[in-house]
């Protein structure tokens, strides 16, 4: 891809997530009364808030970029003809969403048939936005912009690792997930996608997760790569499939956790 | 309490906040090979901002109310003379500040010897404060101020229900939860003292904790109640000391709740 059309991407890819702002904050947090008596009359603010987000998404694509294939969560794949496609997942963490909880995200990405060369992952309540890939590293927020850097390594006893749900998958899955807890410093939940942020942003060294979509993943692969970080399945392998993921901040500690997530779980 | 000495109370808590919103940002989310080298010199950015952000707000305290007494989590009590105490926990959530999470909170009360009276929970990267109590109970955030008002009634099959912790404390205390956690719609983690927030606001319906210490707990109480919510302990008295809570957005949800945990632990 030419430089120019790069800058062509990443633009759109902001604006994209400004339109997912505008649909997903309509929705976020409606008084409680309202909320119950359109619950009441068969209404989900979740499922309409996520359903408006990537239809406004896609009448955007459709309109700017046409020749791309799609990826989405809530209305499936759209077919074009330029090798790239958007990837995109309107309220990753609906449960955090309906709870009005600061930790879902709008995931964005552009990937061709290698894997995502561009992410975004957005939270439009805080009103931040991580961007990576195409020359990108970015967190734009509250408090200015900041490049995204992964952390050094560290022994994996000094490490946090995050997850989303303490029962992070199958009986298997969940032995694995706790193998490595047991021997990190500090293990967190409920992050939901806001965990691949703050591994970009150099606070956290690893998340782990199961039973993953392959829009779940795309964007932070390319948040998280771009920021120096590593991502792939718990055999060492491609991640942007989806499945079982792990995310590290750099290759030492990337190695020591999945020599005990593959040994729990031997692929 | 007058209605001018309450007026005089409010600005002041806000005053209380507004200086820890800048003591705790100026250590949240340092690059990480600053952190590092002062990590490796001694140097814990947790410990030095809780700690500047406690002793900021006392010298607050020292020049405006200098009659009344303090509680701190980190530099103990102070004895005053007016019978009103002000209750500070600088940061609560340290693990989410040490991850760089949105979730960890400042909590400042005034409390008199029946209780809190007024609270604040304030997110300072957020730029949220939930305030309660002395005819006050609302969000002031970035997109704009809102009233709080806990959830109305719905069956615990309905309820959403958050903690920090899966393992909230002793092996009965986990028990306890879990036959409160096997009977809700929807369990979360992590979001620390955020999660009382999201109870005032409507959000969720209930939060359980375990081990607190008062400096937890009486911000939170303020907060909820002025929001129209309960919280006592497990077995429906005074929570104020801190131990086991409940924080329910009604009576209906907090007896179906208290009736499931003071059960599991008869007191």
């Amino acid at each position: 891809m030419q430089d120019g059309e790069q800058v062509e991407m990443i633009a759109l890819a902001n604006m994209l997530a400004d339109v997912a702002r505008v649909e997903t904050l309509a929705h976020f947090r409606r008084p409680s009364l309202e909320t119950r008596n359109k619950l009441a009359a068969g209404f989900d603010p979740v499922t309409i808030a996520d359903q408006a987000c990537e239809r406004a998404m896609r009448e955007l694509l459709a309109r700017q970029r046409p020749q791309d294939s799609i990826l989405g969560e809530e209305m499936g794949p759209t077919t074009g003809t330029s090798g790239l496609t958007w990837v995109l997942d309107p309220i990753d963490g609906t449960r955090g969403y309906m709870s009005g909880t600061p930790t879902w995200g709008v995931l964005i990405a552009l990937s061709d048939d290698q894997g995502p060369c561009l992410g975004v992952i957005d939270q439009p309540y805080i009103g931040e936005r991580f961007i990576g890939g195409m020359g990108q590293a970015q967190l734009d927020g509250p408090h200015g912009i900041r490049p995204l850097q992964t952390l050094p390594p560290r022994p994996l006893d000094q490490a946090i690792l995050y997850t989303t749900y303490p029962r992070i998958g199958t009986a298997e899955e969940c032995a694995a997930f706790d193998a490595l807890s047991a021997q990190v410093r500090l293990t967190r939940f409920g992050m939901d996608c806001y965990a691949y942020g703050l591994l970009a942003l150099g606070q956290i060294d690893l998340v782990v997760e199961a039973g993953l979509q392959p829009y779940d993943i795309h964007a932070p692969i390319a948040v998280i790569q771009a920021a120096g970080g590593i991502v792939t399945d718990w055999q060492g392998g491609p991640a942007h499939q989806g499945g079982r993921v792990l995310a590290a901040a750099n290759a030492d500690i990337h190695a020591a956790a999945l020599a005990v997530l593959s040994q729990a779980v031997p692929g």
